[in-house]
């Protein structure tokens, strides 16, 4: 046994897959910034684009807002488990393609998913190695003050809103890691740590 | 249920606790400069001094190079479970006092602890919360040269160490995390990552 261990971390694999990181956070987490800051820091990372069967609104390209597919043709790929995610809204389904994923950890490339909780714990059951990381703001008080920053909203917006984000926010601890983004670059790069580590775990090696 | 979630992700502990993190490494893993390299860019970790009943050579220090307590001192911890782990070598007791690690953790230091590998297993049995890191050399062929790179030493001796280093090689998977030292700034500032992520884990929280 211990022979096959030897070999075994000595011995790495060609290629080293790439990691899937799957990032989650409500409205008024910061999570769109944090991830704009991890996107500038590292330009080797692959943003998993949705797949989606509503149309296409002006200006959207198919491939970089979303592959926009038939109804028919996104049923077939739930039917053939090539969605590792996927949900209806308003009639319409969303959902991950999982070919585009594999392709890019196969060649050795972080991808990184955002999406929603439930979309999120779909995903670690299909791709049990995948890493799920929440972004959650910092305070209850803070997420209003957030939430109520953008806009001049009702306060039953506002209150709905902050329903929302507590709802998710309760689930939280399903996930691998809790980042608590108090600080755009530093919660940035706790998530770039998380990945460093992720590929020293011995699991994984 | 989730309300109590909520309460806990918002009610950050008054203080954090330090990090217990156990490192191994065989000779010729470059486990010392690399540990160097990280309290260099890290002077607010502590690290874990031994106990010993060895008598201190010249120029020791009591606390610095070891605890130096006398037999009877040292078995009471051990009856006390004041040791995380101990070992005996030559008729002398080694092994680290529970206490310090206790104090600096409580205190919200990180601690590093250098140990070999039945040290580290004891450790993270004691101190279940502990990270444990092993340290490897890139290849075989890497090590042997490092080991020979040492003096002069005849070729029996070197085949010794050899045979140590692979067997506490052979236990790496036993570690949570397996860092292969390539090049030491790098090595040490996955570590370094490896405790950033640690401490946004949803279990820790």
């Amino acid at each position: 046994m211990s022979e096959t261990r030897e070999k075994t971390l000595f011995t790495p694999s060609l290629k080293r897959r790439g990691l899937l990181l799957v990032v989650s956070g409500p409205s008024g987490s910061g999570k769109g910034t944090v991830l704009s800051n991890l996107f500038e820091r590292r330009s080797d990372l692959f943003y998993s684009v949705s797949a989606t069967t509503r149309l296409p609104r002006p200006g959207e390209i198919d491939g970089r807002e979303y592959y926009f597919l038939t109804q028919q043709e996104f049923e077939s790929k739930i039917n053939d488990g090539g969605m590792l995610e996927h949900a209806c809204y308003c009639g319409n389904y969303y959902g991950t393609p999982r070919s585009a994923v594999e392709e890019q950890c196969d060649n050795g490339i972080d991808v990184i998913l955002e999406i929603e909780v439930q979309g999120a714990m779909q995903v670690k059951k299909a791709w049990p190695d995948c890493v799920t990381v929440f972004i959650a703001p910092p305070s209850p008080q803070e997420l209003e003050r957030r939430l109520r920053g953008r806009g001049t909203e009702s306060d039953e917006i506002i209150k709905n809103r902050l329903d929302t984000a507590m709802h998710e926010i309760s689930h939280a601890t399903e996930y691998d890691y809790i980042v608590v983004n108090d600080e755009v670059e530093e919660s940035a790069s706790k998530i770039n740590c998380i990945m460093a580590a992720e590929k020293c775990r011995a699991s994984r090696l």
